[in-house]
């Protein structure tokens, strides 16, 4: 029988600390090569295209997310889970939430790996889902003092100070410069939807790791190539993927390319990660592709836990 | 809200009248330019593939069909209705019955253009999911007065007889060999799993029409060129399709494909169908893309106006 996951459902079973570990452990399997994420698969349809992003856990599952391209108000992400003994639908997610946790979650694991351990404040630019859920994850790999949140418009930037507030529990203002929310941070979240660059690098300090989320291909980006020039510690979640963009990513074309890092081997200690404290670290966030179907899978398996009596724990 | 829909209440809803009416309509729609259905998109995981088929009728609704090719005992295909106005999810299918009942549809709807007005008789080669939607939809465009149907197993194909008498209350026997099936038939429908001819085209009286719904590929295909050089008449649901096939439909090219006629086009009459009542036309089933979500489409409507007190008609 055929599981219907809605966003309430994720928003009551996933928290901060069992999605970044769900993406830890992703990772882990992708660069073992357990996690087969091809690059993802489109279909062009008149006005948008309807795109397919894959993944396989050899032996547990295999499955998609499929979204589209049309910008309509009530478009919804859909997540599959297939098991792989089997072959049978396990879940269907309908929604937001599977894909903007798993963002969050891969950038969760990306500031515990990447940034300074005693990394406690955060400059946010953008105040939308995106900003949101890297700041919900940042919260369950780093004990945060202070986050300063600059969006364009003020009523956003103080909601999501609020939010912050209200639900992390952490101090947190807005502010009306970039420069002001960067300057000393820590680290540096960037997601925003702009398509040119937001951020003077030199406004960074020495030591900050900063969070790339929005635009980032070699024809548009949110941030310019001072940052990847800054940059000694540069990585991303799927360096195929990061190629695979039509236009590549800025970070996957020389001369960066041959600099770019997969987190997932930094993870298992293949290659390094910040070595000094006045580093600057960047991560380059692609959406490793099968990611929203291992959390879905996590969810499952969580949700099947709480229903049985015996056995099994919950996340 | 998305709407959760099953093989259950697929097959309480769809009748084989329905499906064929909807099917032409999507045929209509697609050579008119309104049903968008592009070539399929697939991504490649270890041991399979993840496919979509897409499709998008302008202003009404977009979506798609997945299946994968790991060859899995209880895989099924889903099938995504977005509504085109909001992009809101309406309902998922998870199942085998709108896949087939579709390509039954479409079956009909050939049959129903293409074969003798008087056609009242069916050879059937195979006895699984595709023979049975076939016949089914072919008792929904003909008065039938027998079925012969041939298939490996004996056994398989006497149960396939006594369904047929059964559901649709047609005359049907077994028969050992596939000469047997085909001779005199009006309609010959091939559905088996072979990758060789299973047919030779000099059984076929005059004036016969065959739907051909297995392999057809120019490296695999379950009819020989000896069908194609028969066939006065020659006909797909795609050609667009039959050409994107890797290899292509071997109808689909030289010297086949410059008499490959659109299904569309002889609904709309911009192109002849058959023309004589001794003519041999053949029906190359490739599975028009976007034609499961046409007939979800067509369900979610149908069980709103069930629901529905007043408005609306139930199909």
């Amino acid at each position: 029988m055929t599981m219907l996951v809605t966003d309430q459902e994720v928003a009551a079973t996933l928290d901060a600390a069992a999605t970044v570990a769900a993406m830890r452990d992703a990772l882990r399997a992708a660069y073992a090569g357990r996690l087969v994420a091809p690059p993802r698969a489109s279909a062009s349809l008149a006005g948008g295209r309807m795109v397919l992003t894959a993944g396989h856990l050899t032996g547990e599952w295999y499955g998609y997310r499929s979204y589209d391209t049309f910008g309509l108000p009530e478009s919804a992400q859909l997540v599959v889970l297939h098991d792989a003994r089997t072959g049978a639908v396990r879940a269907v997610a309908v929604g937001e939430e599977l894909g903007s946790r798993r963002t969050g979650g891969l950038g969760g694991v990306a500031i515990d790996a990447l940034a300074r351990p005693d990394a406690a404040t955060i400059g946010v630019i953008g105040s939308g889902r995106q900003a949101w859920t890297q700041v919900w994850a940042a919260a369950a790999v780093r004990p945060l003092r202070q986050i300063r949140v600059q969006s364009r418009s003020a009523a956003r930037r103080a909601a999501f100070a609020d939010r912050v507030r209200a639900e992390l529990g952490v101090p947190a203002v807005p502010v009306g410069t970039v420069r002001e929310a960067v300057a000393g941070a820590d680290v540096v979240v960037l997601a925003t939807t702009s398509v040119t660059p937001v951020l003077d690098a030199a406004d960074l300090a020495p030591g900050t790791h900063v969070n790339a989320v929005g635009f980032k291909q070699a024809d548009r980006h949110e941030f310019g190539t001072d940052l990847l020039e800054r940059a000694e510690v540069l990585v991303t979640d799927s360096p195929v993927q990061a190629t695979a963009y039509v236009p590549p990513m800025l970070a996957a074309v020389e001369p960066y390319a041959g600099r770019l890092r997969d987190l997932g081997a930094v993870l298992a200690g293949a290659v390094a990660g910040r070595t000094t404290a006045d580093q600057v670290s960047v991560f380059c966030s692609t959406g490793l592709a099968g990611t929203e179907v291992f959390l879905l899978d996590r969810l499952v398996r969580a949700g099947a836990a709480v229903v049985r009596p015996a056995g099994g724990h919950r996340m």
